[in-house]
């Protein structure tokens, strides 16, 4: 049986993860593929490093040449992470026309598109299904099993650091710092947890699921993207009575002609599948026209979920070359965007308001709502402190535009601070 | 731009789903496919019959020939159901060289080794992933996504009809006639329901999960099928009050280098996704040895939800077309499975006795359950009936061995009768 070579870019958890899943299913992928795979190359920092894998048969360098002049190696696995010298490494791969597989979602939400083109132009394929939600197959799921629907929405927990602080928060009643510093400790979260807390990673997540629901190229910064790190306890408590559970979602639809995405915390239906995920777990909802609601749950990261991706691509990839179809973008669906109108972006909204104890307040607040055209649907005052009042409005449907002029109106009332709005979830 | 003709067999719901998103999905078809696809030919009962689908430039005919001999048509999509003609049909489609797309689960899982070897002669593709569980991708899904990891379980729920009677009865406390009657009237089941609630249709797509997990043709009579007729009220309300919900589950498993699989009612426990699935949804749970717990969740029926199963079949089919790829089998996993003993088959149980209540009989349970070497986990004694008390046990692990000791001493004991036993999930 002929054995199609592999090289390795990184040695880390996933590469870890790779390398020991490529050596313990060979059986079934032989069976299924009608080749062996074989990792021959893996490019590393240290050569002398400890590794908990055995490399005694793999040739380990610090040199990528020795993957780029090795005419043998088809396959190349991208597990460094990072942009820079990602991007370059890649780049240089695809030149050299080898086919390229990554875990990279920074790279692949910021460069993809450049990337998909020099694979193009070189007849090299790109695939990255481990780039988005770990262990989910939910890229090649989009490509494959709603290619004929129109997918109307995509939204989900995307990010396994800030749904395990939440659900920290939520179950144990503890505050921010305390769930950030146990994710720490179980290492659920990074020492500098920004890029997760602070929603950018779930945001590089939107973007490659939008490319593949939408056919839309977003950039990241033209995406309101809201992290947790100012999550109160009060707020995640208060949710939970009136029946949600607070999730750093993120959210793209298809409004009108155009793709609407961001990312933030929102309140979930307590009976709502999403609100179910717990932990470190992630799960991405797809709505389609034909096909209604569909949700893919499964672990968000870890070494051998991410690596399982990671080799749902090498098969693919070893199938398109014994098929001799190799060249063929990962995604192809293309469509021009409109831009969204604010006014167009319409949802329920959670206010938290602190506002002196006298009377006379609650009476501006429904001024203003009234004045902007907007309606509660529940309202609590929670508690005081300090003579200050606490209240809490879940609103009826409201747009963008009007939730604009509500923080500007209360703005002007001195009194009056907007400590929190955040999207409701209908059911 | 190239056109692809495709003819139906079948213009019931499924076959109106699958027209409707051909002519309403043609830019997002082409874009991805760099095909325009057609339906050019209906083979119907009755050509003058009424239908809700605008069907004005296609030939409407009772002739399968109409198909079989024009070599126009590419790709047929078998909607009429049932396994005979079907089988027949599809057959002589194949051997005209043309590609099939079926949705025919009882077909599939009682004849698919031979339709498959029919569609591999003639260089043909014969796929069916709206066969389990309607508008979820789980076939193609296990197929790309999971062939690298080992699947050490398949379970879920895969039948809409059960699953909506179960939610009745648990949500309503209605009993199972009444539940029945609900999802009558509101076309969840059917007016002869046996193969849903007999737990058939379940079975049928156990054998095709089965199959696409772990390489295996399980036949339906060497399958332990037990269905939801003789479900209690008392059973679902005991379960609950325990913090179980009770859900007809699918169980496929890899016990050593055999596979068990087997259908019936089984008590999840409440804060598992599998007991949030309610209603006519279906949820597959996939656990593999690399990516852990995964789950898919999505419609399990309906016209629309199961004809875009269909379209991503022919949407594939397209691009095999395209790529000059076709005749490779859907599912190419083959592995023999050895026999599975009883004794290796082990979970706990949920046991329902009756028993007069009177001293010493529960002395009698003790007895016989030292006896097999089997321990309680919870007992209630929950009510008196006519002298006789209802007592519910449930148990640490025990064999299929041991449960067949239990009733059997049971039976002996002319006092005591064992109303159900069903298999408990673990979280």
């Amino acid at each position: 049986m002929e054995t199609i070579k592999i090289g390795l870019v990184g040695l880390g958890t996933v590469g870890s993860g790779v390398l020991q899943m490529v050596e313990n299913n060979q059986d079934k992928i032989s069976n299924i593929t009608g080749r062996k795979l074989s990792v021959k190359t893996i490019v590393v920092r240290d050569v002398h490093k400890h590794r908990n894998v055995d490399t005694e048969n793999i040739h380990l360098t610090t040199e990528l040449d020795d993957i780029i002049n090795d005419p043998e190696i088809k396959i190349v696995v991208e597990v460094m992470g990072g942009i820079h010298p990602a991007k370059e490494t890649i780049t240089a791969l695809l030149n050299a026309k080898k086919h390229v597989v990554t875990a990279n979602k920074d790279l692949i939400a910021s460069e993809g598109e450049e990337l998909t083109s020099i694979a193009r132009k070189n007849k090299c394929d790109l695939m990255y299904e481990a780039s988005v939600a770990g262990g989910i197959p939910i890229l090649r799921t989009i490509v494959n099993s709603f290619a004929a629907d129109q997918i109307t929405e995509v939204k989900g927990i995307v990010n396994g650091t800030t749904n395990y602080i939440l659900t920290q928060m939520q179950q144990k009643n503890c505050s921010y710092d305390e769930a950030l510093q146990k994710a720490q400790e179980l290492g659920f979260a990074e020492s500098d947890p920004t890029n997760d807390v602070d929603g950018i990673d779930a945001a590089y997540k939107m973007i490659i699921l939008s490319q593949f629901s939408f056919g839309t190229h977003l950039k990241l910064d033209e995406m309101k993207i809201q992290g947790i790190r100012k999550m109160q306890l009060t707020d995640v408590e208060q949710a939970s009575q009136l029946g949600y559970t607070v999730k750093l979602l993120g959210i793209a639809r298809r409004i009108n002609d155009g793709v609407f995405a961001e990312v933030g915390p929102v309140l979930v239906p307590a009976d709502h599948p999403l609100a179910t995920i717990n932990n470190e777990n992630n799960a991405v909802m797809v709505t389609g026209q034909a096909v209604g609601e569909t949700l893919f749950y499964g672990p968000g990261a870890g070494g051998l979920p991410t690596a399982n991706s990671v080799l749902s691509d090498i098969v693919s990839e070893t199938k398109n070359i014994v098929l001799g179809t190799t060249g063929n973008s990962f995604n192809n669906y293309q469509n021009e965007a409109d831009h969204v109108k604010a006014s167009e972006i319409v949802y329920p909204y959670y206010l938290s308001l602190k506002m002196p104890d006298i009377p006379g307040q609650m009476l501006k607040v429904t001024q203003i709502m009234t004045k902007i055209g907007a309606s509660f649907s529940q309202i609590v005052q929670t508690r005081n402190d300090n003579d200050s009042a606490r209240v809490v409005i879940i609103t009826h449907d409201m747009s963008k535009t009007q939730l604009a002029q509500l923080k500007e109106e209360l703005d002007q009332k001195d009194s009056i601070d907007l400590l929190a709005a955040y999207k409701v979830l209908s059911n």
